[in-house]
């Protein structure tokens, strides 16, 4: 079976930790936001312009590397004060493939081969992007009678870091440039999946910048794979500050209105109200909409996902029935609610 | 036959480069100084206490490799003008491995599987080091009476760079720490070795500083091997202004007088009185002390070893008498004088 999963950071990595334990999945690709401005991977696109920051597409290597020596390489940071301090090896490693092979796909497949992947790490886009919110309650308390005119105005904020950390309410990201070329191995990989991922991982900016690039999401639209949402186990301070699961879905589907997922996968100790999720799941997907719950999180109080657990959910939610309005009619496996 | 090469830079890189081409070469080990101060790698070394500095061990590593792709990785600089820039990948990369696997050994064996080296490239003191050098000629002409008291005097110039670039003449060059502990398996290769060389190379900086490391000068002195000192093709402007070829083998001579070498090779072009290296080669050598002239230089007034000149130049000392106090009474080669 060949699986894809799409997201960023360590939501990504947890997936593709889950994938790597599930012996009918044979071929795993990660498809990676591009979108990072922060630490050594923002420092190295700035200093290096044009150059995709590599931390994301780092994390997903590691992820699924079987070499325990150059894993170590790639993960460690240098310490110190000085120019170097904070910089992860496998950053500089990625950046300077990146420069001497002229392709960000001939280098990622090169650190495959060093770090002994099965698999295939790819970026979601050819160039770097950068990620643009609309953000809301940003206004001033009334301290400035110009600025209290402002009441109820979304501020555009720019910059990875800056979306997911800016107070207020995020409302809808979009990405710089608009309409970016996707990865075309990646859209290959969707187009030929048995199983897709989408999530778990910060939600506006690396889990739906996906779907904001147009040959990815007609790619998911249009596969035969499995779609399957993984939830967050918790909302993020800076990003979903207080959002409930079903809110996670609804802006989802506010981003890609026509697309269709087949199974929303949610921990089964972190969704309050499994019939309020249900019914956003159904307003995104159809009547057919499935939402699995599962035991999933490393702990309780702990937004991890566990590699063996999310594994085990996975494997559940592929022995259940396919997705979409034909499977509305299906009985349902008795963990799906 | 096991060849070991002792230097640093560009001159070692050309010995390298002529051992990789010599069939009858199994085995080469290149023993690198690691008192550089400068550049990228003095960068790193400031910034991360107690690392070797990597830039030499990165050159003699790319020297000898043979995965192309790797080697353009390891040899790329960094451009622009910001905290990377000028860093070579390669000297992070053997940082990063330094500190993660705890033994530059270790780190530089790591380094050689994934350039597909045949051989091995050791430091050669398990310690970083500094250079430092008594430097005559650094008064001032009289524009001082105090000043001027001093004539004649030498003075202390400290560290690789300051060496390499001061005016005056450099008279000697000693370690810090002093007796450094030589790298044990750099000892173990020049004992087992059949072909030790020593330069070409800055004199000062690159070459004469493994005969100051107790350990390594008692196994270049213990050993069988047929020992060749490589002489420069011509002075360098910062430590052998006019530095003849025997003015070479005198300060050579100077720093460790009780080392016998076999044969001095040097560039027939390069040698404007082969009278006078001879005598002083038989001064520092014995009776045996032969000088070996070939043309080895990459063009007129290039002063760059080619390799397959240098490695033909080698073959020849090889198919020559041995050298030392028995080998006076034999006949000489027709190259040798």
């Amino acid at each position: 079976m060949r699986a894809v999963a799409l997201g960023g950071g360590h939501g990504l990595a947890a997936t593709l930790g889950a994938l790597r334990l599930m012996p009918e999945v044979s071929d795993v690709t990660a498809v990676v936001t591009v979108a990072d401005d922060g630490g050594s991977s923002g420092r190295i696109r700035r200093e290096i312009g044009g150059l995709l920051p590599p931390g994301d597409l780092r994390m997903a290597l590691a992820a699924l590397a079987h070499e325990p020596g150059w894993t170590e390489l790639v993960q460690h940071r240098f310490g110190g004060t000085g120019a170097l301090a904070g910089h992860a090896v496998g950053n500089l490693v990625l950046a300077g493939l990146m420069e001497t092979l002229g392709d960000p796909v001939a280098a990622l497949d090169a650190m495959c081969e060093l770090l002994g992947v099965r698999g295939r790490v790819l970026p979601m886009c050819a160039v770097p992007l950068d990620i643009e919110a609309e953000v809301s309650g940003l206004d001033p308390e009334g301290e400035d009678a110009a600025d209290a005119a402002d009441a109820g105005r979304t501020h555009r904020i720019r910059g990875q870091v800056a979306v997911a950390s800016t107070p207020g309410r995020v409302e809808r990201v979009r990405l710089l440039p608009e309409d970016p070329p996707a990865c075309t191995q990646a859209v290959e990989a969707v187009r030929a999946a048995d199983l897709v991922l989408l999530g778990p991982g910060s939600w506006f900016t690396s889990v739906l910048p996906h779907l904001l690039v147009p040959a990815l999401r007609a790619a998911l639209q249009e596969t035969a794979a499995r779609r399957v949402v993984v939830l967050n186990l918790a909302p993020e301070p800076g990003e979903t500050p207080d959002f409930s699961p079903e809110q996670h879905l609804a802006v989802l589907a506010a981003h890609a209105p026509e697309l269709r997922f087949d199974v929303v996968l949610a921990d089964s100790g972190s969704v309050a109200v499994p019939r309020r999720l249900r019914r956003e799941a159904e307003t995104m997907m159809g009547a057919g909409g499935r939402v699995h719950l599962a035991p999933v999180a490393a702990g309780p109080l702990v937004p991890r996902h566990e590699p063996t657990a999310l594994a085990a959910a996975l494997r559940e939610v592929l022995s259940g029935p396919p997705g979409g309005p034909g499977a509305a009619t299906r009985p349902r496996s008795g963990a799906s609610t």
